[in-house]
């Protein structure tokens, strides 16, 4: 399998001033097959001790010209897709971090599904069911706002809508999320396996932050619109929530998809994390633009010397 | 039916240095129910007399930003879609002109789909069937590159791709495109009634630009890769395709879904006229961002006041 993320791999982000940002991608990275906190071990604020704003996000946007250049070779060469999946509390900074980090990526080679509450017709089918239709082409870039891994984090925390899966009785109950786990697992091994390269990260919001982010929503006319008292009302649950990230992020980092803890407490720091991870991902992978062979070169010759007599 | 485009409608383009240029909408579109001609109405070197291409560049940039702030309205009102179709010679530069126009916009509010050759599935439905599992959702930017207009384009120029389609014996023979052009008005009608607006456009590129445009791919190993023989082939019917063309405007340029001739000689001219007829369009709408009710206002002052006083 061609894919797999060093966690020592350091990130060394040189802005414009010689300043400079500095970290391992160990310290964003969940380890596979390590018990990790996610309370003491990933701080929202972490910047890497920096804190120029607007130098962090002039480097975002260099990188958004880079992931443009590598999104074009991921087209022509055919063979991978990159899926980019996000998972946060509200006001985590999905929709933003998705906007800044991939506007400027050819809209032809980008394809965002934002997954809502299930429909009947998906009630009636396997829960990933959705999510498979939704997978990027190769040569694609996908990202799942949301996603499969709602059904081990919303359905945990409100387990009426467990109820409204109609899954075998016998399925129901005890293990159920190890089994969720497990079969999530599996399927992201297939999808890296036939080329999907599989990224996650969770947006990772103090409980201060967001309250801060909930009150600026309400103040602006811009955004309340959006503002539910559903939102709120999934506050209540925080802990609930928090434990069951946690568990997700423990069971579900992989060699293979690893999770991304990306501290969100500042969007500019969060924006540029996420964008070094993806350049990083992808220019692993090696991307170039198909060779021309001899055969072919011939073809094109014979071509251009057809075009010029016309 | 709120959406019809004003052909007298001047699009005055001031740039930077006090120079502009200057063209009514009539210019650019075919007007409904009157016979034009391809080759005598529409000159794909057109610019508007204009040729200050960095000034047209910076033009274009602008509108990318007004565009993508209309398309947070889009989204917020969540009344109405946007479908532009784009369709072309090899080589018009629909690809340019969907990566410069959309780039910018929020990923997460555009969807671009191109056809292919239709699979076996896709041949075993009706021809709309495909198109319409890909219309965009509400609140949203669709984008075909080409669309069901091949069925009255490539279709009609290689009889031997329409004998695949399985269609009744009866319905095959004389008088299928004219029923083709109904078909498509038709249901275009139905499209705009329910709120998804079609602005489609034409890049009238000429026979000598694209022979240009072919020898540059041949000689760049960085486009070498993506062309064929078959493209070039194609460049042999140009006369058939130019008739189908014709014959395609003058029966589906209806008021609820107008086609635009883009002159495509000059990529920028192209990118410029593409972004201003969308900005236009979708400034007819009139949007705006849901307003709060009293009932919803008290609601989030609720909330407001819960959270200050956590």
């Amino acid at each position: 399998m061609k894919f797999n993320i060093d966690p020592d791999r350091e990130i060394k982000i040189k802005m414009g001033g010689g300043e400079k940002v500095e970290f391992k991608l160990r310290d964003i990275m969940v380890p596979p097959d390590e018990k990790i906190s996610l309370k003491k071990d990933y701080d929202p604020d972490f910047t890497g001790g920096y804190d120029d704003k607007e130098g962090a996000l002039e480097k975002v946007a260099k990188n958004v010209e880079r992931l443009a250049e590598l999104q074009e070779k991921l087209y022509a060469q055919d063979t991978y897709a990159l899926l980019l999946i996000f998972q946060a509390m509200d006001a985590a900074g999905k929709d933003g971090a998705i906007r800044h980090v991939m506007s400027g990526v050819n809209p032809q080679g980008c394809q965002v599904t934002s997954f809502k509450s299930p429909s009947a017709e998906e009630l009636d089918h396997d829960y990933l069911w959705r999510a498979n239709k939704a997978l990027p082409a190769r040569g694609m870039i996908g990202i799942f706002n949301r996603s499969y891994y709602e059904e081990v984090l919303v359905v945990r925390v409100h387990p009426e809508f467990l109820a409204k899966q109609k899954l075998p009785g016998e399925e129901i109950g005890d293990g159920i999320w190890k089994r969720r786990f497990g079969q999530i697992n599996d399927f992201e091994k297939y999808l890296v396996r036939n080329g999907i390269i599989v990224l996650k990260f969770f947006l990772n919001i103090s409980k201060k932050e967001q309250k801060k982010r909930f009150l600026s929503r309400i103040n602006e006319p811009e955004k309340n619109w959006k503002f539910s008292v559903a939102d709120y009302k999934e506050r209540g649950f925080w802990g609930d929530y928090q434990d069951a990230f946690e568990d997700m992020l423990v069971n579900t980092s992989t060699k293979h998809a690893p999770w991304f803890v990306i501290p969100a407490d500042n969007k500019w720091f969060a924006r540029l994390a996420v964008s070094e991870v993806v350049c990083a991902a992808m220019e692993r992978l090696g991307l170039k633009f198909p060779e021309v062979g001899p055969e072919r070169l011939k073809e094109l010759q014979e071509i251009k010397a057809a075009l010029e007599n016309e």
